[in-house]
């Protein structure tokens, strides 16, 4: 692979060799994913840079996987054999907030948080919020249409994205999506490179949709004894027309691993809690009537305790806590052999009842490892995580067993492999299980059409379709 | 061609092939658009009906036109010579409501308002609400991602669409998109066929994500001398940050034709009006806020007069005469020699004032025709009218000229040549003008992976890129 040929196309220093560095930008947070060995590393610094990768890689037929933060929990950005890892993490400025318009023009390495916290000061907002809000980009979140807590009512990264440019396989560019906030001129192509995990094009710059800065939220926290009492609450809830702003859902041994991590006070012994907020869209009454109706369905579905809090230390304080979660179910992780895999299915609301019980069969059928359940329960998005002794093969087998027995549980009650996490390695055989063999070739007859030599992220996402 | 074959495969009475039925069937709103001989009708009463018709056209190599209520006013619903029209309009049950996920499911020919009204007992909303809402159906609006009075806060078809069942160009059918709220697994396939005009396969059912039912909104008019101010005060509006559930335009040729045509008694002499709707929320105090920040912008920016309204009958009257633009400008094209074309374009918000002044610019240009001005202004979505007298040849080709000339417009401003109406034949070789090269060869390769025949809708859409 003549690199120096490459390296005289690109920004200065953005060819790196040096093999730790590498070796560093190899992996996301993915576990169990193949990680192969890169060739080399372009960081990006421009439009041409990317460019200029890509027609260096068609023209050598090299893979090329596209990397935004590396946060993500699939594996989709860990290097391939022989690859160009292509990071673009360095092209990190806000070009436009557009206040008559009410959207912004990002390059695809700002990170999320950095985005909303500028966006404040123009009183608007972009809602979508993934537990990686504070180290993930926009780019990524884009290419996994990245989701959090905000969706149940807000929605996902999909519903803000205005249009894309995009680099295609070869180094072409172009933007897909629309210019106006309306607009029907053609297929909507920007839609088909929303989550596509780099196996498409790579974006260079995307234009969001915002919307008015979000009313401060009330918040309220709901006990159960029984975990199923929560999943009829969510459910008995969302059939009066409700649309909280946030509905989050932790069990037992989740609010043990947090009380465990810091200092957040949940509530022990209880079986499971859903904490809710209703920002009644800035009207107080509207919120206050939003959360009575919460309380008398919770107290209906024999909820043990619902507390309210309107004051926005308390609220920031408990939405810590949920999002303390992911820490905290490392640290339990670290003192229970090291093994973590967390799930990511979707299900309709109605069928988390059976859930729940059926995580009980499968709690009881693999003793051998740990698993706790928290998740978007609004959404019925649930992350189960299995624990287990990574040191023992026959355990990280079974944990194995369990965590495709989630799956295959989410697919058995009308639902998906994975909410919001991505196919990327990790699932890759799962995504061939859920989709129907038509649309198995659908994906394949795009993918071939879009990137013919088959060098965007190859063996990822579409590997085994 | 054998139709005697496709009759054996298809329901009872289905297959028609009286020229009289034919011919009603073969075109939709659309003017200036190519109608072709098509070689027969069929009247789908199942989904099996649609995938006979397209294995017998794969077969033999027929083109097909699906068409749902004909209300397209682009010509894509339109006859191609020697095509199978093939209409959905009697596959029209609503198969379920379902209040826990906040959804529905339908078959394509379900009528817009019938949807919205059965959503009524259940407290939910289906919100978008294209100016065809009482005759459209769902499937036609989904095939067309039809937009509305509502789009400048709740969006547009699109935005609502959980998953679609298609069949494809070879009769195969599958189901894509989500089975949950959120999932993220493999492409986004379903968005591909939103808006693809009946070009990449036949929509047989739809799932769509409701909403609860939407609050009574506060109703303003503001009259302005000159239209430009209008134009400012949306802008300005906006840029507070306003979340207006409706924000619509009439310009005074507009105004004129609705007061001619029944009695709204709209105001006479003005150069423009706006009509703006807030519902809070549901707060009224929410409501209130926003309409005296319209009110103030409105006053800086020169209004004549702003006029505020709580009662829903004065509410419903108001937007009653913006609905009535359509029927008006007919009813004034029948007193103005017949022709009537009808724009499109989608410009960003700010460009608006110019646009607005370059339309009096080619009023002046073309003085042997008329042109009014009408539109969803919180969206930048202007829907400029063309009237002339269509038995005059060289007026006629003014007018079209004229009506070129205004997307033309549309695209130097950095908008789209159609913000909600779609291309069809009306506006196939502007939509190649409007698509970058790189744009143009995805659209095609896309056509050519899902209908390498290219039997579905051709010589519509995609027809001259």
């Amino acid at each position: 692979m003549p690199l120096e040929e490459l390296a005289a196309e690109l920004s200065a220093g953005a060819l790196v060799t040096d093999r730790d560095v590498i070796t560093t930008y190899s992996k996301d947070w993915a576990l169990f994913s193949h990680v192969g060995r890169a060739a080399a590393l372009v960081r990006a610094a421009s439009v041409e840079d990317v460019q200029a990768t890509l027609r260096f890689a068609t023209a050598h037929r090299i893979p090329v996987v596209p990397q935004g933060a590396r946060t993500g929990l699939s594996g989709a950005a860990n290097a391939v054999d022989g690859c160009l890892l292509l990071t673009v993490a360095r092209m990190n400025r806000i070009l436009e907030v557009n206040t008559v318009e009410q959207t912004c023009t990002v390059q695809p390495g700002v990170i999320n948080q950095d985005l909303k916290e500028a966006l404040k000061q123009h009183g608007l907002a972009y809602p979508p919020d993934p537990g990686s809000v504070a180290i993930s980009s926009i780019g990524g979140n884009v290419a996994t249409n990245a989701g959090g807590l905000c969706c149940v009512k807000y929605g996902v990264t999909r519903d803000y994205v205005r249009n894309l440019t995009v680099v295609l396989a070869d180094g072409q560019i172009t933007r897909v999506g629309r210019p106006t906030q309306k607009g029907v001129a053609g297929l909507e192509l920007s839609q088909l490179f929303i989550g596509s995990e780099g196996t498409l094009g790579v974006i260079v710059e995307i234009t969001l949709e915002l919307i008015p800065a979000l009313p401060d939220p009330i918040t309220a926290i709901a006990l159960f004894p029984e975990a199923a009492d929560a999943a009829s609450t969510v459910c008995d809830f969302m059939a009066t027309g409700a649309r909280p702003s946030m509905l989050e859902y932790l069990d037992g041994p989740s609010m043990d691993m947090i009380n465990d991590y810091g200092d957040f006070g949940l509530p022990t012994g209880m079986g499971a809690m859903l904490l809710v907020q209703s920002n009644g869209d800035g009207s107080l009454e509207a919120a206050t009537q939003e959360m009575g109706a919460f309380s008398r369905v919770a107290d209906a579905c024999n909820a043990a305790e619902v507390v309210f809090s309107e004051d926005p230390a308390d609220s920031e304080l408990l939405v810590a806590a949920r999002r303390a979660v992911g820490p905290a179910g490392e640290k339990f992780a670290n003192a229970h052999g090291g093994g973590e895999l967390i799930d990511d299915v979707c299900i309709p609301r109605a069928r988390m009842r059976e859930f729940f019980t059926r995580l009980d069969e499968l709690r009881a059928a693999y003793p051998q490892v740990i698993i706790s359940n928290a998740g978007h329960a609004g959404d019925g998005n649930m992350h189960p995580c299995v624990f287990f002794d990574e040191r023992d093969e026959t355990t990280t087998a079974l944990a194995q067993e369990a965590f495709d027995a989630i799956m295959a549980l989410g697919l058995e009650l009308g639902g998906t492999i994975t909410g919001e996490h991505g196919v990327g390695y990790l699932k890759k055989e799962w995504l061939a299980r859920e989709l129907d063999p038509v649309t198995r070739a659908m994906h394949l007859k795009i993918k071939d059409a879009l990137d013919p030599l088959g060098i965007l992220n190859p063996g990822k996402m579409l590997g085994a379709l």
